[in-house]
């Protein structure tokens, strides 16, 4: 058996390959990665453990086939991570894992190579406890490029429906409702990923010659930004509202009751002021209601310094959280109408990069309740069912392609900095998490 | 006599320097270009060319004294240039100079080593021609922070202004009525230079887990941004046109007449449509009226790919340019006044780096009709007499510090690109420059 200090060794070794998806200068990095999981998965005992090259970046597959007559169970995680950058505002950097506290802290340390490792430490302990007599069948899979879209997941899962069978999906990718309070997540918003460019000239311009009589970009992309909310915090693109689901009094109680409270979300946050739509609570906001993100604005000069330019073009990178009944596909069309209709004053180009539908999961199923009487145990307290404000592309894929219920039980924090500096993970989850997986795994060879 | 290969030889020398002064990596190159400068101006036979150590970028001073009993002129000028990104918009190298055609191309180019060059040029071929009897004294003042707001150039003043005394200055630092006519540029614009930034929570967050619910710092900016104009174009900071100079008629249709017209400056501008204060033509917007600038705009996220992240800060550059008679520390008050207010649920930081009153010149003094002269004789048209947009801080200085006129005549375009990818500098007109600086200076001695 591995003793703390070796887990959290290899854990460390897992946290320090820079796996950033999105940066084309890491590929080789994303494929030793994937072979240094490879290998760990065969050092714990699973029968095969193969890296799958994809469009884009590798996947890991590995299998423990115990016994035909027996469920299997599909973890599945990801090895990829987000950008570190700014990297000024680690206080450790962020490919340089530490532990500070009771906190491992680096890029992925909860986003979600933290998580990715209790699957794995649960499933080796298990296999080590019953010398390979495992209560079911296992199977991994861990792509390479969930921080981008999952790009190259859903040729993969289509392409190896057989490969990859099983009666039910284990992800850990998501939050509990607190540091010492289970939770299993029941909803996901969808997201949609776009980037625009608008030209308003030629060319760049001098401020003093011309400052006064063209229109500059960077202005120009600010008035259209500052467009898309109204003052009741609204989208204003024309029909984005159309398909969301709309919730009885009864149901919008219960969410009230068992949600995340708003001093709790801001406090998370760490938000001077609240924000958004009006007549909806905070968790609301995030749960059941869509939103539109600016993530990424640039025009003109950003060196130090001054330079006297009038920019002729400016970009902008949005990200929509799409709600039931949205479509991701009709909304990037509806968005399509609206900018080339207010600006077409601009030389507009729109391009879209990912998109993943909403998804809810059936709170009924023999392996949700599996996990959650497993949660219940570890932690002494009944888990909370929890609407996500995230995405997790995979689970649209997992879900529709291989047909099978999805159990979502995260063992992150609020506070844990995913995608943004100095992210980390609480390490008595960690170890709690291992507990819940173990037992998860022996109450659904029961239950079946 | 220099051929006229040996002189674009030197020009390609002087131009290669990449000398952005607003660049703290270029410390020493701008003491080489300095130097090089220093060197070159004795070659011509300056009988004292120094390198003077400024608190930012060391200045070049030369002076050339025939007979005290004359008047003396003083060539001011700058050599140092604005940042040359982005380096992927220009066709050929920045700092690698090319004749195209019957441009020479590379930043600097036009603004304003080539205009500096004329300078040189007319006084070397001067002083072969006379054999060292000038008929005025010259002295050369080129400075190497011009483009970051002539930084450390009034001290140099105020305490070398017995070196420096002279009885007029000529400045070549702005263009032409257009590329066969002639022009004096008598207004120039103030400027004041603003950086901001703007902090709406303790940290980025993740766009999926927080989108709706907290306020965007991007989004934030933007409205910040679009809300500085109103819907006739003019800048919303109460009290802003309190002291801005009203025109009549008369001079509105002098204007009319001499100025620019508002397709020949579109054209220049290669903008798809005006833009600006209603009830002004463009040229009046850019040479009567203030202006304001976004001059650079960042937030979140803006490599390759995606970054869910809702960023907590935003930041942006703004250029204001002003006309008589307003004071750039007022409207500097004015603006932080607005902004503590606007932005109050923000925690802001509002950093001024630079700021220029706006300059008039008289008309009627005699070096002025020298210039005007010696341009109408080269170029066979009477000069045009321009208000400019832009903002020259060094004649500020030269013409507050040292009580003389300043004759502003340029030779660059306005299509010339000056700040922008592919700067140039037409060279026919380099050649006809340096002629009529040598008419100047005979006619100047004569006027006396």
């Amino acid at each position: 058996m591995d003793t703390v200090q070796d887990m959290l060794s290899q854990l460390k070794q897992f946290i320090a390959y820079p796996t950033v998806s999105s940066d084309t200068g890491q590929r080789q990095t994303m494929y030793d990665c994937a072979d240094w999981l490879a290998q760990h998965l065969r050092s714990i005992g699973m029968q095969k453990a193969v890296v799958y090259p994809t469009s884009v970046h590798p996947l890991v597959y590995a299998e423990y086939r115990s016994d035909p007559s027996r469920p299997t169970l599909l973890f599945y995680g990801h090895y990829d991570v987000q950008p570190a950058e700014p990297f000024e505002k680690w206080k450790t950097p962020p490919f340089l894992p530490a532990i500070s506290g009771n906190y491992i802290v680096g890029r992925g340390a909860s986003d979600d190579k933290g998580q990715v490792f209790i699957h794995i430490k649960a499933v080796e302990q298990l296999l080590k406890e019953t010398k390979g007599r495992l209560p079911l069948n296992i199977k991994f899979l861990i792509e390479g490029a969930e921080e981008i879209g999952s790009v190259g997941l859903r040729q993969f899962i289509t392409a190896q429906k057989q490969l990859l069978q099983c009666d039910a999906a284990i992800v850990s990718d998501s939050r509990m409702a607190a540091i010492d309070e289970p939770a299993i997540t029941w909803s996901l918003r969808g997201s949609l990923n776009v980037e625009m460019e608008i030209r308003t000239m030629g060319k760049d311009l001098h401020s003093g010659t011309f400052g006064g009589c063209v229109t500059n970009a960077g202005t120009r992309l600010a008035e259209f930004i500052a467009g898309l909310h109204d003052r009741e915090g609204r989208i204003t693109i024309p029909g984005f509202y159309e398909d969301v689901r709309e919730y009885s009094e009864a149901e919008r109680a219960l969410f009230a009751r068992d949600g995340i409270s708003d001093d709790s979300l801001l406090h998370d946050a760490a938000a001077f002021f609240p924000w958004g739509e009006r007549g909806y609570s905070l968790y609301e906001r995030v749960a059941i209601r869509p939103s539109l993100a600016v993530t990424g604005l640039s025009a003109g000069f950003q060196g130090q310094g001054v330079k006297n330019v009038i920019p002729s073009t400016a970009t902008a990178k949005f990200n929509f959280r799409l709600v039931p009944d949205q479509d991701p596909v009709k909304i990037h069309r509806l968005l399509e109408d609206y900018t080339k209709h207010v600006l077409r004053d601009t030389h507009l180009r729109l391009t879209y990069s990912s998109f993943n539908h909403p998804v809810r999961v059936p709170l009924n199923d023999p392996y949700v309740m599996a996990a959650a009487r497993a949660s219940r145990e570890v932690f002494h307290k009944k888990p909370k069912f929890l609407m996500n404000g995230g995405t997790i592309g995979a689970v649209d894929h997992l879900h529709t392609i291989l047909d099978i219920p999805i159990v979502l039980i995260g063992f992150a924090q609020a506070g844990d900095n995913m995608h943004a500096p100095d992210e980390r993970f609480y390490l008595p989850n960690f170890f709690k998490g291992i507990r819940t997986i173990k037992k998860t795994i022996q109450y659904a060879a029961v239950n079946h």
